[in-house]
């Protein structure tokens, strides 16, 4: 049934980290048992795809039979299911455990020298052994970040306006379609896409023939990506394989992958903060692998998964904040102004939204929130209480209240901000110095665009983590006032341009 | 009188790393006495912040008795005191050993479960220990941050401007004021704001109600931030709470909280050079904790700190740069271009500055110092010199001297850049296509702010830190030119727009 | 002939790593012989540039004996020489075994204290024990991108327009020369300066006067640096002197010391990739000195290095990837437009192209590529297989061939957006609303090159490692639009602007 990995061949380095840091972890010297399937998938991805197999190696996959796992305390478990099947009781979690879940439910499986395996492994063969987590995640408004960009005319329009190909003819620009391929590389890289199965083709490698599914828009990573198997999202995104570590996904570059500026600059506000420059200086010194993770004793300042996901204890085991894959339950305003900020909606699929103008955005035009498909007061509440709870673990009640008092009052004032721009541009409509059709197409609505996409999100977001150039000249208060002003002056000189 | 705190919780990794890189500390594993009144504060606060107590836990103070250091080698010695008063003699640097400290001439003090402590500790307290620190500290332009601000009206203007609300009516925008927390979130961010006490407000947790004074503007950590005992300053903006360590003040990232393009890109000009390559790849391998800091030894590329403010040595022992606390020690000129470079102030408080147009601005449009107001030749020559001295640590004196003799021709270049744009803006100004009453409010203007602001700024320390690309394209001469070239033909279509 | 150097001075933590890390190195506890005439150095210079000495004698060459080096197998061996003359076999590289390298060729050479020695050791000399390496690196465009400059008149028009003084006088703006020193600063910054020896020059210090030869352009560490001994290059651009680690060339930061947005992006796009997301979390757990570097076991995702020049090889100790100092070896198309795409050109002295208008361009305006000067289907075919092999050292083919069909698009899509806007420019040449004499320096013209050279490199760029905001709203499609949407508005307003 299993073979025995002795673990020689694992880089030291990394299995004496991940061991070493981690309470009632199994010692990495015991050799692990890993599946015959899996030890056959080794043998020969040991010569054909080398480093994943190395990284795979140095994973805790690599060192975790789930039967064992479940042993843990409740607060140590990394895994959510209550129990596991045959083999997961009894070997570690190899190639084989993985790919070969659920396979008549993926169009992309195969056969693979005998075994029926799938190319995607997806976040409903993930959810084997961690439910929770998929659960969670599904909820959320990232599982739904595809949709949210296709079923949305109004983003759609924007998404097409910004990626279309265009032909110069003389003085004419005309105006191309978008390919798959141009959004493939742009908002779909971050949202993901739609992957599916058009047939086979035949590879030739060293070891013979294979033949493998056509996978369309393919490689993505996006965090929306519709996979084969209809399930959406893609746990890689931030647990990148197939080491699927910890520590890569708690690094705040991970989430710097899709949140920069200049339309969300959480990751370049983070680095300026004050956090960030903690995190900075000791990231070698901190550990990154612990779970639960401890407050001041793991680590030593926030990182985006210390305040929006992760499990956290304070040093004497109790619970400050559970761990949470729905990365808006700890967040009651959604900074990111479309085109103004607003409570978080409810449900992840925010292309069902529709605001009394009849539009599928949160707000009208002129700041009235679609009430009803947004969070309430109370969940407001609860939610700035979980927040609240990681703060405070370093702050004292006076300071957290201070900051967050000043978040508010930035983000009535950045969206005041966008008001002014957005009124103007209603007046330039009305006077036929633009055209309404395509709201996202002329120079002036593309200003327009800057003001809360650029410039409103880098003030609402400076003010949540205290990133104060992002706040001043580095696309904030300087270019809101600024990008106001050539509008204006655009404006009066009763002139399109 | 002390309570005996066992090291057991401390993160082993962080105290290793402290002790084992620093000659003549106390060993980590000798249990350290705390005094009682801190011991009372940690029983409790390790409930209640236990984020900032394990942090305290990981820092030098934990394990440091302040008599104990008196008696390190004087280049060793981190605190400059001559002697300390009891209980610092004989106990640990504990909470309570600085909430205390001064509590008479705190309006921000309280009665604290029978404890009188003060809620912002400042540099006024830390001076006890560190009173050299402190008192150059207090020399500088940054202790003067907020006053150089607010008490200049030509940069509160722009302040004001940058900052200011705005509201459309039809086509009319009109110009609202800047609230303090759009002024506390953006340039008092990084300048410090008036921290003062409004009344008390009661707090009630779990361990009963606590009454705490109520403060304006807060929180903030800006390097001018005036305090509620009417000192100055934020030893917290570069070390910050509760491990006070010397790597994160040491950490570029530190100074990048406020030195960021495109106004200061310091920072980013830092880790585009050479020596920023050099200390991103091995970080991790240096000795950041060692002081004195040797060259060569415990580090092999300067950063911020070792250029500007630390105490530096050869292997030998030989004083290379003393440590200063005032950071315009080792600079002769001020490459911040206001609008042109000039010599660096003689006083901190800028604010007091007059030019021969009577404006409070080190030199006049026309690029006139100020010059009774800044220093002379003998003092910019022994800054040079000092500086030199650490650049000598490594580079010939032809190597060192030809860098000096390129910054010097680009600071003049660039400045002259600066001066054709402004001469343009006066002709605009002059021919009433623009209104000099408030320089920084139409888009003409605003575009001759980013010309030294930050296109002048980008390649005066793009030269200084050979950083290449912000001396071209990235904010450097290629904007120098474009810019200007959008203003003269703005200028020459004889019109404003 | 040798004394003996005991390392008791080196920083274990450095060494420790060196040595650890690198199978078959020599033990850095044992003495090491180091020559007389370095010692003579290191004696003199422990005082004076002590930084240096100490970077040294943390270096692989301070405990490295060429003699020995010879004697590790293929794949191990750091230098390319197939032997090494005295006094090479018996001593460590040591200061005098480098400066006194083929001095009778160098302009540079002079006498010191006795000692004949030159001062910019270059590649030529470093090719007496890396002679694979000179000469790989001798073949590539790096060698050559002063020339590739200065001989090109078309790039060497960019240069100075964007580099030059200008001063205004009215209304009116007058264009000055660009100075050596703003060319220094910026484009040879990174492209190299012409070093030449101009007379000497005494320097006291305390240990007597030194006569030294006076250097023109000085310091530079471009990487088309052309050298007092003629030889072009400058092996410090990425291996910084004096520890010369390959754990600094390999980091990513090394490449980004030129390789940043706007014009090169691939730093800022690698940074938010996967790859480099992953790197930025692991840094300090990988193995960097290990040569060759192996996939997965060192390493677990690819830098700049081990795509485009490492010696690579998968745990099993099969060669994935060959060493090349030529960096172009395993690209086959030139993403950086000029203004097009265009495969690689044969020759790195890219100044000899020529295109079929005449221009020594690789594509004409409209894009006809200049064939017989650019590299054929083969040797793409054998690049991209080079490259592909890379690849497949963790992906698949399917994946690795998905991702460079969409690279291949996108690269069109990018030239389609650059030719648009190439169209309408030359629409505004011929109506005489701009003036094609010099390309470079109208509002209008400026907008163009933005065009290719910022947004279109930013797309083609962000296909090519996968980093989505540089695809759309950080200078990517976003901006290809927008601009292209402020030249059509230009255009049609029938004005200059």
């Amino acid at each position: 049934m299993v073979a025995l990995l002795t673990l020689a061949g694992i880089p030291l380095l990394l299995a004496a980290a991940l061991t070493g840091s981690a309470p009632g972890d199994l010692p990495a010297q015991r050799a692990m048992p890993v599946s015959n399937e899996s030890q056959t998938c080794i043998d020969c991805h040991d010569q054909y795809t080398p480093g994943i197999v190395a990284d795979w190696r140095s994973s805790r996959h690599a060192i975790t039979i789930p039967g064992d796992a479940l042993k843990n305390t409740p607060l140590q478990r990394r895994i959510s299911a209550d129990n596991v099947a045959p083999p997961l009781d009894s070997v570690v979690v190899g190639c084989y455990e993985c790919h070969s879940l659920n396979v008549q439910t993926h169009a992309d499986r195969m056969d693979h020298f005998g075994y029926a395996i799938s190319v995607v492994v997806s976040p409903a063969d993930c959810k084997t052994c961690h439910p929770v987590e998929a659960e969670q995640y599904a909820a959320g408004k990232k599982a739904h970040a595809l949709d949210n960009l296709q079923k949305n005319p109004v983003y759609h329009a924007l998404v097409e306006t910004a990626t279309g190909m265009r032909t110069a003819h003389g003085k004419e620009l005309s105006r191309g379609i978008s390919s798959n391929n141009a959004k493939n590389g742009t908002c779909y890289g971050c949202h993901g896409t739609r992957v599916e199965v058009r047939g086979t083709q035949t590879i030739t490698t060293d070891g013979g023939d294979v033949t493998v599914p056509v996978l369309t828009n393919w490689p993505n990573q996006g965090v929306g990506r519709i996979n084969p198997d209809g399930s959406a999202g893609s746990c890689t995104s931030c647990h990148p394989r197939h080491a699927f570590s910890i520590e890569v996904a708690r690094t705040p570059a991970t989430c710097g992958q899709c949140h920069l500026e200049p339309d969300i600059p959480t990751y370049n506000i983070y680095k300026e903060s004050k956090h960030g420059n903690i995190e900075e200086a000791l990231h070698h010194r901190w550990n990154w692998e612990a779970v639960p993770w401890t407050v001041g004793k793991d680590f030593t300042a926030p990182t985006c998964a210390t305040c929006h996901n992760s499990l956290l204890t304070n040093p004497a085991g109790t619970v400050i904040a559970q761990r949470s894959h729905d990365f808006g339950t700890r967040t009651w305003v959604r900074l990111f102004g479309l085109i103004y900020s607003h409570p978080q909606p409810i449900s992840g699929k925010t292309y069902e939204l529709k605001n009394a103008d009849g539009l599928p955005l949160p707000t009208t035009f002129s700041g009235v929130p679609a009430t009803s498909f947004l969070i309430g007061t109370d969940e407001q509440a609860k939610r700035k209480d979980a927040m609240r709870a990681v703060c405070l673990a370093c702050h004292s009640t006076p300071w957290v209240d201070g900051h967050f008092a000043a978040l508010d009052t930035s983000i009535a004032e950045a969206d005041g901000m966008v008001r002014a721009a957005t009124q103007m541009l209603g007046a330039m409509w009305e006077q036929k110095m633009a055209d309404r059709k395509n709201p996202f197409d002329e120079s002036v609505e593309q200003q327009w665009v800057r003001q809360w996409l650029f410039y409103g999100n880098s003030v609402r977001y400076a003010a949540a983590m205290s990133g104060q150039d992002y706040a001043t000249f580095k696309n904030g208060w300087w270019e809101l006032n600024a990008n106001l002003q050539r509008i204006h002056e655009t404006l009066n000189a009763g002139r399109k341009k």
